[in-house]
């Protein structure tokens, strides 16, 4: 899974039915700690996070899988809020 | 799922012929501040989507998914046109 | 899906029962404008594409599922030959 | 699959309930000679892999199935703790 | 698929227990002109390949798949050796 921060949000009113009531997110990635990490994406909310929020999220169809809808077309999906990340100074992430 | 906009299509005769009367569209995927990123690609149109769209799309087969077409052979699909795009600016996306 | 030209082929003897008679062709991606994009591949012909021709090909099992043979080791298939690709002009593709 | 190292650890309260009462570490991809290579990312643990471990992760829920929990969002799991890497002098990995 | 040339391998004692008894390479990805790409990952052996041999693999568990291991947590498998790689001058690949 990734870490990423939701930044905002998408409006599509024509899509695929599956998706009625479905809230879209733009999330951004981001490093653990914290900066940003490439372009942000757009990810189902399935555990109801909101703006400003640190999250993870999983890829492919098993980031919709929270939502139990059959053959969802997701790719995407913010399945936790993160409390907190713990990593050892020792092992503190590159940011090259 | 990812934003991308609509800049073409592709004719192709001889093809799967699970793919026959599918439309393949040229999509440019773009930032959420509207910026060309990346490569075109091209997807399956599943909703009705115009030349110029903004619209958002899925990886795999999932993004097939609203075809409906059993083992079709399709690895990205738009599945949505976006209406609108809510980023508020103290989390605006990087460039780099 | 996305767009490649065919640059050669691989012989393999040893190989997973399953690939007997199947060809397996390198592959070049390319851009809409036809220009070189990364690596070549090698991706299992589903469709009898010749060499130089411009195709389109898919990623992950979806790419074999023309082949119909069960739980074949495949990640890319060609799945189409393309005819003509048609991108107006104000959304020419970016080369950087 | 993947070399890595763990590096740290998540603690998420609000999660997808298939989650619960599994252990999710931060980690570090390596290369073989033990470098750093791109960002850390969350992995579930299924082996019991502790802190500073070098350990080989999959990818997709293929890394979630020593889990064994239907439908669990989950893209990358590490599996195996390495002992150690075998690469001799003659094909010594580039660091470029 | 992938071309890549067999560099080294992994022990691992501490593993799922669908994994014992799989032989784990350490596989450096290579262009079709044999100089290597990108950085070296962890496959299983599926067909009997050696040290030094150019082989060629697939990804996610479609590389698995000659294993016939129901679940097993792979998402990269050699699956053929390679005799020749034919890509005539014409389109030779770029290093770039």
């Amino acid at each position: 899974m990734h870490l990423a921060r939701i930044i905002g949000s998408v409006v599509a009113t024509d899509k695929d039915e599956r998706l009625t009531g479905v809230k879209l997110l733009v999330i951004q990635p981001i490093r653990s700690n914290g900066e940003d990490k490439g372009s942000p994406l757009v990810a189902v909310d399935t555990i109801g996070a909101g703006y400003g929020e640190t999250v993870f999220y999983a890829r492919s169809k098993e980031g919709a899988m929270p939502l139990e809808i059959p053959d969802v077309p997701v790719d995407a999906g913010v399945i936790g809020i993160v409390d907190s990340i713990h990593v050892p100074q020792a092992s503190k992430e590159r940011t090259a």
